[in-house]
């Protein structure tokens, strides 16, 4: 049976592979609908909406508007890497942690 | 209720901070203990046990040996990816992609 960390890995990679299809990227249109889709949470609790829209920016800028795997990769990291900041301060201050 | 990615996401930065516990880094033994029971199906089926070590190597390379949650989401996209790779090759192969 797979670890938690194992499903968390294989959720990902066959997200990417679901909205990207058989092309293998993600268009512009696909990442929007990846991340309104599976983001819903997140983008809604977003105090600063320019921040996903520059996410969104840097990602299109790159390679012919084309997001391939590890780019979209990338961006999880960058969701994470905030929301793991706000959790370390938020824990903090409520002193459980 | 949160995404299957939401869900992947939290599980990434609990599991972090499980192993990283009050002290917020993982210690070389803390990031040891986390592969061993986090990713023992995968490094059970890696081919190539140098390239565990010499991910271990280079993740203890760094910054005294303190492992935060940005490098340990480096090791996971890293791993990611490889089976990624893995994943496309193999379904081309099995021509089910």
């Amino acid at each position: 049976m797979p670890s938690h960390m194992e499903h968390a890995m294989k959720t990902m990679m066959f997200t990417f592979h679901k909205f990207a299809g058989d092309k293998g990227y993600l268009t512009k249109e696909d990442l929007q609908v990846l991340m309104e889709k599976e983001f819903a949470g997140l983008l809604k609790n977003q105090k600063d909406p320019l921040n996903v829209e520059k996410i969104m920016k840097d990602l299109n800028q790159c390679r012919d508007g084309k997001v391939g795997f590890q780019n979209c990769f990338s961006l999880i990291v960058g969701l994470a890497i905030a929301c793991n900041d706000y959790f370390v301060v938020h824990m903090k201050q409520k002193g459980k942690k």
